[in-house]
């Protein structure tokens, strides 16, 4: 391998654990801001709510060193989907930083009410948001296509959880009027999980198009 | 000019007229969701539910066709911040088409209800998502930094008001059960078009680095 390969492939490892680097902050991030749901916790509310600095400066330098691959080293094939799909992922993981924020504030005002009896299944959604999320990126890194097809599967199973939350909760809020507000929140805390579970399968469907050059998305 | 370098700037206007009618579908299917709202009209709901093709369909195309460009002709500076800008925006305008579907699932929900008051703010948000995402587009076309700029001013004031939509939805709740489930489907309807404003503010912000090679998210 000549000098110039060696050195660009150096760079896309490079990128590589740079990616994965931000996809273990956001998927901290929104550990955390489940944690602080499930804890009663407002010191860790406190902590999701004024902690993104770090994701955000990765974001910028992320889009940077992509910018600056693609402008000197003028990739091919499938140097180039990975490079452009890097791009994407780390617009992708950035919002996941955005979500565990706003899950953050959901969460800052269901603790000023009494809780709504078991959290209903969104401990289980967010379970299920955080490992589509780490396979996503253990799909990009290894380029591994059975992984990224399995996110996209689990992102079904998602979506019936939150049906199955919004169905539970609103017989809440019907049945007792006192729940209306701490329910109004979990509500909007499962709708952020389930958008986690939708940039994971962002993540997995630029897999798919890195690997075998094939757009899977709309079928 | 040589004829590869004419035969490139005619490539990259045609990005940008396809980019145009991407956003231009996008807008009409926001149009239409709001409408069926607003006129409490099925039809609508439904012409909207089941007319995502075309833009799914131009989402893939515009991505290849971007992909293209940064293989064949290895872009740089401004232009090949234009292209990667491009391949941002296509993903941004997709998932507004992706929001009109989501507003328009609540919209069918809601319409089994006897309408909450006069829809509150609502209307307003909609017509001011709408005028980010024209401006924004507008504002790529013409590599125009003050109208990208304009474009994040207006997000504040689209925060506030879905802030406004909230409360006055909640106090609606609370005097009344029998508005629950609809109140609860005008919030998610006003949380969408938070999201829709959201994606004209990217596309702002990629405008803004595309033109002056600036980083001005996260400040």
């Amino acid at each position: 391998m000549e000098r110039h390969a060696r050195h660009f492939q150096d760079e896309l490892d490079e990128l590589k654990g740079r990616l994965l680097g931000m996809g273990g902050l956001a998927e901290e991030r929104l550990r955390m801001a489940v944690r602080s749901l499930v804890d009663r916790d407002g010191r860790v509310v406190e902590a999701v709510l004024t902690g993104d600095a770090a994701i955000n400066q990765l974001h910028i330098e992320m889009d940077d060193r992509c910018f600056k691959l693609l402008a000197l080293q003028q990739p091919m094939a499938v140097d180039l989907r990975s490079i452009v799909a890097a791009v994407k992922i780390n617009t992708d993981l950035e919002r996941v930083g955005d979500l565990a924020v706003n899950i953050a504030e959901a969460v800052r005002r269901y603790l000023q009410h009494p809780p709504v009896k078991q959290l209903i299944d969104i401990p289980k959604m967010a379970e299920l948001a955080q490992v589509m999320l780490r396979d996503s990126l253990d799909a990009y890194v290894r380029r591994d296509l059975g992984l990224a097809q399995k996110v996209l599967a689990q992102d079904d199973e998602l979506d019936e959880l939150k049906t199955r939350v919004f169905r539970d909760l609103l017989a809440c809020m019907l049945r007792d009027a006192a729940t209306i507000e701490p329910s109004l929140d979990l509500i909007l805390i499962s709708r952020h999980l389930e958008r986690i579970g939708d940039h994971a399968t962002n993540v997995a469907e630029d897999v798919i198009f890195m690997v075998s050059a094939k757009d899977v998305r709309h079928q």
